[in-house]
């Protein structure tokens, strides 16, 4: 195929732009705390990508592989991030998938970011709100116009963090971590059933609750409820859980002892698993 | 920043996985027809791309330095496929733009890929659900994963485009194209205010409506009454205007007279235009 690529106005080979991750976001990412010798949550991760390939209908690479390489990029590293992409490989333009898909895999392994590991977060409620599509909700696929977008209201440096509505008004989550609000022995996360991301934090509070019957529900969440909430918590799989000090000009109750679950996980979250 | 990737399992430079139109989709994209000398409905596509910079808080490259490297990568040639992406650059993980975002504008040549002016096309309509956003909708962004995933519905040979609906089961678009249904004398086309992309051809249409005071309308579609159109067409820069055969399993008279906005778009969607 005869073909040519400029960029920035310069004569470019880029066969990079082939790639349907950039093309089009045809792909998925996962984003890894590294500590202590392996990778966090491993099986939380690698359930979330194994689904989001059937999903999207890519061939998954083997997991034996990517844990291989995950402990290859980090040997000898306390802690870093890594960063996983599944891509549906390279193509001609156009949104049609060659008959054969080569998915390409990588991994790219990045400074740990945090100083502290009980951060408190300063959250606003987000103008910019998320679509809602079922066929696409739970898996963390590369289309995150919405959460860039978010992010970019949250730029001041009086705020950690953006909570995101649905079109329907309803909490979805925060630009690039999951919510829970606490109502006394209640923990409630918004339902991620036509938007979101099922979190691997978000995953194993859920999971401990139902281990050790602690109320952790799943529901609709209206953004009025969350300033009269006891606690409210932030959960992605660097930061674990984020404590949330003040939503818009509301500040929260710090002394409310905080929901079993959310003990609980934070214990776990940053402890290195299996490869499952 | 200490940094390591690997692709595929090779050890990799990769510096353009840190564009964030890989990333995240951050990003616009215009797909444009050369032909004789000359990009097709320019002003169209500079218009849409100048929109969606603006709303995605992207600086627009200036439009003359555009239309001079398309003629620098076309010169010679009497027909090609332009793609030209604008992303919002480089930056570390996560969606936070960097405070001095420098775009990368990307110019790809591609081979004419129609071999006839005036296709015929035979669609279907896709389970493929289309998630509506206001604040991203009509503008050419590069999350198109909804779009990649109903293309996978018309993989058969049978089939040459599918029909998108929207969360509410209106119609929006197909999956590369847009949609004209004529009922008498009036063109009706879907309303893209939360979903869908504004098509150069489509507007294109409206225009000529506009101008002759031929019925062209912008209205929610009910799929079932595309069934009753006396004609449908399929719109996009490259294809121009294809007329639909059939639609499922349903086959649509191909002896209605076209509407004379289609007429009229059809003698202009293929000629060059200048830079406005």
């Amino acid at each position: 195929m005869q073909e040519s690529i400029l960029i920035d106005g310069q004569a470019a080979e880029a066969a990079w732009i082939r790639d349907r991750g950039f093309q089009f976001g045809d792909g998925l990412f996962e984003t890894i705390a590294f500590r202590d010798g392996g990778p966090c949550l491993w099986e939380g991760h690698v359930d979330r990508l194994l689904d989001g390939c059937t999903r999207l209908g890519l061939v998954a690479p083997p997991v034996e592989l990517l844990h291989a390489e995950c402990m290859q990029l980090c040997a000898g590293l306390d802690r870093a991030v890594l960063k996983l992409y599944i891509t549906a490989g390279d193509s001609e333009r156009g949104y049609r998938r060659p008959d054969t898909v080569a998915c390409r895999r990588i991994l790219q392994r990045s400074n740990w970011p945090y100083l502290i590991d009980r951060p408190s977060w300063r959250v606003r409620i987000c103008r910019q709100r998320v679509g809602e599509n079922p066929a696409l909700a739970g898996i963390k696929h590369l289309n995150r116009l919405e959460q860039v977008l978010a992010r970019a209201e949250c730029d001041d440096a009086a705020t950690d963090e953006g909570v995101m509505l649905g079109q329907d008004g309803r909490v979805v989550s925060g630009t690039m971590s999951n919510l829970f609000a606490q109502f006394g022995g209640v923990l409630v996360t918004p339902r991620i059933d036509g938007a979101g991301i099922a979190g691997v934090v978000r995953r194993l509070i859920i999971e401990l609750g139902r281990q050790h019957g602690w109320e952790v529900r799943e529901d609709r969440v209206d953004p009025d409820k969350l300033r009269s909430a006891d606690a409210l918590f932030m959960t992605n799989s660097l930061v674990g859980i984020a404590r949330v000090v003040s939503l818009d000009d509301t500040e929260l109750d710090q002394t409310v002892p905080v929901h079993p679950a959310i003990d609980a996980a934070r214990a776990l979250s940053h402890v290195p698993g299996a490869a499952s």
